[in-house]
Parts: C-alpha cells; structure tokens; sequence
C-alpha cells in the first residue's frame, strides 16, 4: 500500500475506484451462475428500455466529435442506432446464455493417502479494459466479465463517454436488479488520459489484468507500459501456405476469402506462400481472382514471372499487416520453407495450411508457433464466435495464459482445492 | 531486433544464447515423447557415470566457498555427495516416466460449419531459470523443461558453477544420444551478474518464461525487473484456521504439522486463526502442543488471556513470512472474519481450514483466493511431489497462466488446430 500525494485528486478517485473493484471481485467470485444470469439479462432487457437515453447520449457523443473534425470512418466506430442497440443487447443475452466458466473441475484425482485434490475454474478478479471509442466494446467487455465472475474497470475512449455511460448505466442496472454490487462493473469518467497510465500500474495492486482493445497504437503502449499482465495482440501476419498437395478449387476459395473477406480484421491473410511446385496451375488463378477482386499483389521474382502484374516485393512486405486490400506472395521450395517464413516473419496469430496431404498438414500444424493453425480452412475463421464462445473481448498471442480467442472460459484461472481427512505430511 | 554495441562482448554472448535456445526450441516441440525420454533416462545414466568428476567440481566449488567464508547453510546446499547425486539421478528418471505433457487434447469440438477445432497442448518456448547456488536445481529445471518439449537457459548462482557444469554435462550426453539439440539445455557459465539482467530483459525476445527459483530477494528482484512472464510466489503466508466445528485430534495433529513439520518451507504456515468458540477446547491443547515442540507463540488478547505464555503479536507480524519456529495467532469471530483476515494478510499461497462442516469447508475453499486451499489437511502438502507432479520446478502464486506447484505440465501452453475441408467464413 503505497501513500498517494494529498491533493493528487484523481490518484485518489482510480484507487478508490480499483478497492471497489477488489471489493466487488470478492461478492462475485461467491455469487452463483443463476445470480450473473439474472444480471446478463436484465442488463440486456434494461439497453432495450433505454434505447431513446443511449441514442440521445450517442447524439451528444457525435455531435461534439464531429465538432472537433473526427474522420467519418471514426464518426461510423462511434454511432449507434437502433439496429447496434438491438445488437447489443442480443449479445449480452449470448453471453447470458453461455455455461458458467466457474467452478468447473479442471481435474480431479487422488492420492496415496486419500488427498482428494481438484484443479477448480476461478475468476481471475479484477480485469481491467482500455478501448477506443467504440461504445459496444462497454458491453462485450462488461458482459464477459460478468459472466466470468470477475470485477472491470471499463476506460472507452473519450470521444464515447456519454454513450458509454448510457449503456453502463443498464449494466449497473442489471447488477442492482440481482443483488450484486453495481461496482463488479465501473466506467472511468474521467476524460483525463492520466487514468490510463494508473490502470496499467495496477491501481495499487487491485488490478489482475489488462486487455486493450484497439488499434497498434493503443496495444503496443499498453504492452509496453503495462506493471500487470495483458492478454492481447500486437499485430496479425497471418500466412495462408498452398502446399503442393492442395486441392485447387479449395486453395482458390479459402485464399480469396482469407484476404479479402474483410481486409481491416486482425484474421485477415497478410502473406501467401505458394509451393513452386503448384505456382502456375495454382498460383496464377489465386492471384488472377485476388486481382479481379481489386486485391494489390505483391511478389518475388517467381510468383512475377508467373503473374507479371504483380509489383515487386520487399523484406519489409514480409513483416507487415497491410490490413487493407494487398497481398505479399512469396514462392517457396516445400514445407519446411514455409514454416520457416512463418517463424521468422510471423506474429504467432493465425496461420493455414492447404493441403490434401494429411500428414503434411499435421506436421505443419506441429511447427507452427501459433495460438491458431488451420488445414483447409480459412484463416478469417479466427474469431470468438466462430469458435461458438459466444464471444470474445479479444485474441491473445502470449504464449501464457490464454492464447487465441479470449472468452468468457478464458477469463478464469484455476485454485487446487484438496480435500483431507485429518492427513499431515509426514 | 535491436542492434548491439560493437565490443559489448557478453551482451553478443547472451544474445547468442537466447537465439541458439529460440533454435533449440523449434526441435524440442518437434519432438517425439520417446526422444524426449530418451534423452532423460540417458542423462541419468550419466549422472551416475559421472559422479567422481561431478564430486571432484562440487569439492571445488566447496572450497572456493570456504575460502570465501560463506556460511555452513549455504556451505550445505552447495555440497554433493553419493546420495545427494543418486537422488538427482532417480529425479530425472521420475521426471522421464511421467506422462507426455505435450499434445494433450485439452478440448474438442465441432463447428456447424464443419470446423473440427481442438485445443492441443504445446510446449511455450524458451525457459529461462534464474537460481542459486543449488547444485540440484540444473537437473530439476533440466529435466522437466527437457520433459515439456521447452529449451532451457539456466542461470545458477556462481559459486556452484564448476559442480552445475560437470551436472550439465551429463544432461547435454543424453540430449546428444537422443539426437536432440545439445542447446536444449543451455547453462550460462559467466560468472557476470549483468548476464541475469539480459535474461530478465528477454534476450532479444528469446526468452518466453523467466522462473526464479529461491529467496525473497532474488524473487522480488526478478518480479520487479522482468520485461517477460515471470512465474513464482514472493511469500507463502499460509493460514490455518481451526473452525468452530474442528475434531480437536485432527486440528491438534494438522496445527502442529503445518507449522513445525519443516518451518523453512513456502507451505509452512504461518497464522492460526482460531475460532473464538474453541479458543479453551482447541486453541489451548494446539498452543500447547506448538510450544512443547519448541514454537513461540505470538497472540492476540484472547489468545494470551487463554495461553498466557504467549508474547503479544502486531499487526506486522499478520504480514511476516517467518520461515522459523514462530507463529501468529488470532482469534476470530467465525468464517466471514477468517476469510477477511486471510483476504488482508494472505499472500495467496496455501490456507487450510480444520473443521467438520462440510458447507463451512465449502465456502471457506471457494472464498479464500488462494492457490491452493485444504480441507483437513496440512498446508506442508502445497508441493508437487505431495500432489503426484512427480516434479516441480516452484510454486506460482500470480493468476494468470498457472498456479500451485509448476511441474512439466504446466510448463506447456496450448493452441488451437482446426481442421476444415475448405471452409471459407460468410
């Protein structure tokens, strides 16, 4: 417990805020999954009810940013409308209706002597959030929280605080209505950014971890500054490999659909590698579909001679995530070139395979450092929902911890609890 | 990747020790279990083989030691013998029997898309173990990290350097006959103390995992300065809190166990919290009991009123680690006021509850945010050979990634295969 200065007003208000935290992470770690459902869904019933109070605070957000000359594609991130409410609330109410995460037997066994030891699922306490202004991300992330028995500190950005406040008012709404301290889930109010700088040292030890949720920018401060730890991810270079034994129709699908789907998700494929081998009977229909679909591609010499519209690549194509609609397309000799791309110019995130050949696909799989390997599938799959965990606050590359989409489950840890009869050691 | 200095000698040194272990590492999780135990049975034959050269480096260190004038304790975690080196041996070989940690399917399910994803176990990476002067802790680290399919940079305290490179060596004989990497397991052999500063900075981002294993000054140290993922405890301030519905035998036998069984261990207990109700009945004969085995006693106003040999305890001493033949005790009004004290003082290590009131037992286990939490049992159980790890490389007390005690499976993380027959995403 370190002394805060007097007068150091808001060092007082954020660690006020994290023993709250830390006080209500307690009632929630007891509380019963009948009670969190109640909250979930009295929540979700309480966003519908305050439709017209979020969409005139969502107004207010608006016209202020717009004020201040916010570019349109942020002005769109921060509007809500009645469809987006309705989103919202049906997502709490997925995040209502998933197993409770807690309590869970993890394991179970006995020893010698009797001991009965259980590896048990357990909140992890308090999490605290760090998003840009998107105001969805104040329910995604209070819900989960919720429903993993754990207490947030919720800090949007400050161009959504009315809008977010709106709708954290219906979370605390649903808390009240189940008998749980409407402090399991805070929004920092303060517009001041010095609030973040407090969260990532802990609030005096009341914060277990952080998860950012934005932009490269916002990711790597908090990564880098961070005194707790974090569960996110820096960038997604994801690789799509068309290995020899690939089936064309597959390759061109899962290659087109891995880019272009959508170009600005972390899932989207940043690199193409194809096997020399297949480079003309499958590479050159992958990248005339990719170019028909407005993709810019990228090559070395190979892949040029075989597709001479391609511009010529770099090393630095190699390392990085365009997030747009360009492709970095790089011929290699086999498997094991191929896994060796990956591992020097990866980022640990989501890589995939095609191939007909099982046992090439396995042994890709194996290599693979990344939190998501894929066979014949498209990398874009990377995604919560399409895991079925309902949803996610996010997608971890760590290699602690939880790796790949982070939900509800993955915002547990686990206590031993044994069971004795009197035994000592002897 | 940052750039060196020119003639900065043991950061290029350090540096290529981080990228030959980051090597080493890909081969490992490459790995069958087979090779793997291979490799250990081979290196335990190799400690026996050995031991007269591995004698006659210890009984270098030792005297250099002497010399030195370091004191007998740690004169004696220094020394090897026959049985000391038999009893390494018989480590590595418990550590090879276990099962593979790596590859587990930890999860699996479909997608109704299709998507078959599981959630396999992989080993993490780079481990770097940063120790003192134990010359058993190069065959312990060595072995399960060798075991979880990791590569291992240790880092022993310098006055056992010659005894942990004549164990090393045996360790990197049964990686070569199992045609493994002999950088699997590197020992780092200057005897620089700013080498252990590169490793806790992450060796140019090779290093996954830092584990310190040792005091609370080398702990706190690493904790404070890693830029990695540390896995460790600072302090084990167990509690054991005798309810009021104790069987007074097993409270007696459980009270004396935890305290004075081994009072130098992280389990030891440290507090008794003892139930007001049967502060005369079993606080009396357990107090009793502690001070005929040579504890003194530190208590509170009831407690001295019924034990009047007992000194007065502070509040400091709620918050002490003892690590001696001393202990705290106070008298509580029932479970919420037990579960608050260990919520305040607790280092949520291990607490253990005496009581014969299963619901008491339940909610005590579900309360208290420990990593390890007993029922009838002494908390001198929290190690991993007592919970059937065969192993253990220390004990964690953070929430992220694993707590309770670290053996080979904990030393894995996990990612997601997901195998498609060419699913793109809608």
């Amino acid at each position: 417990m370190t002394a805060h200065k007097p007068g150091d007003s808001l060092q007082a208000e954020m660690w006020a805020i994290g023993a709250a935290a830390r006080q209500a992470a307690r009632a929630m770690r007891e509380t019963s999954a009948e009670q969190k459902t109640k909250a979930l869904m009295t929540a979700a019933a309480a966003i519908r009810a305050r439709k017209e109070a979020i969409l005139a605070a969502n107004k207010a957000d608006i016209d202020a940013a717009k004020a201040a000359g916010m570019p349109a594609p942020m002005i769109d991130r921060l509007m809500l409308n009645e469809a987006r409410i309705e989103a919202m609330a049906a997502g709490v109410e997925t995040v209502a209706a998933l197993p409770d995460p807690v309590g869970r037997e993890l394991a179970r066994w006995s020893r010698p002597n009797g001991l009965d030891i259980a590896r048990v699922a357990t909140p992890i306490g308090v999490i605290g959030i760090i998003y840009e202004s998107r105001p969805n991300v104040t329910v995604d992330a209070g819900a989960l929280t919720v429903k993993s028995g754990n207490a947030a500190i919720l800090r949007g950005g400050s161009d959504s605080i009315r809008s977010a406040g709106a709708i954290h008012a219906a979370m605390a709404e649903g808390l009240k209505s189940a008998g749980l301290p409407e402090t399991a889930v805070q929004y920092v109010k303060t517009p001041d950014r010095a609030a973040v700088g407090m969260m990532l040292e802990g609030l005096d030890g009341n914060i277990d971890l952080i998860i950012p949720r934005g932009g490269k920018g916002l990711t790597s401060r908090v990564m880098r500054e961070a005194r707790v730890p974090v569960l996110a991810h820096l960038e997604g270079i994801c690789h799509v490999y068309i290995h020899e034994a690939a089936d064309l129709a597959k390759a061109r699908a899962i290659a087109l659909n891995a880019k272009m789907r959508r170009t600005s998700i972390c899932g989207a494929a940043e690199t193409l590698l194809i096997d020399r081998k297949v480079l003309s009977s499958h590479g050159l229909p992958i990248l005339a579909d990719l170019a028909a679909a407005g993709c810019e591609i990228r090559g070395d010499d190979a892949v040029r001679s075989v597709f001479p519209p391609a511009k010529p690549v770099s090393e630095e194509d190699w390392r990085t995530e365009y997030l747009d609609a360009i492709i970095a397309v790089r011929s290699v000799d086999g498997l094991n070139e191929a896994i060796g791309h990956i591992e020097t110019y990866g980022s640990h995130h989501t890589d995939a395979i095609v191939t007909e050949d099982a046992a090439a696909a396995e042994s890709f799989m194996t290599s693979v450092d990344s939190a998501i390997v894929l066979w014949n599938a498209s990398t874009q799959f990377a995604d919560g929902g399409e895991f079925g965990m309902g949803a996610e606050i996010g997608i971890g590359t760590g290699k602690m911890h939880a790796r790949g989409p982070v939900g509800a489950e993955q915002l547990t840890t686990f206590k031993y609890v044994v069971r004795g009869t009197g035994q000592t050691r002897p």
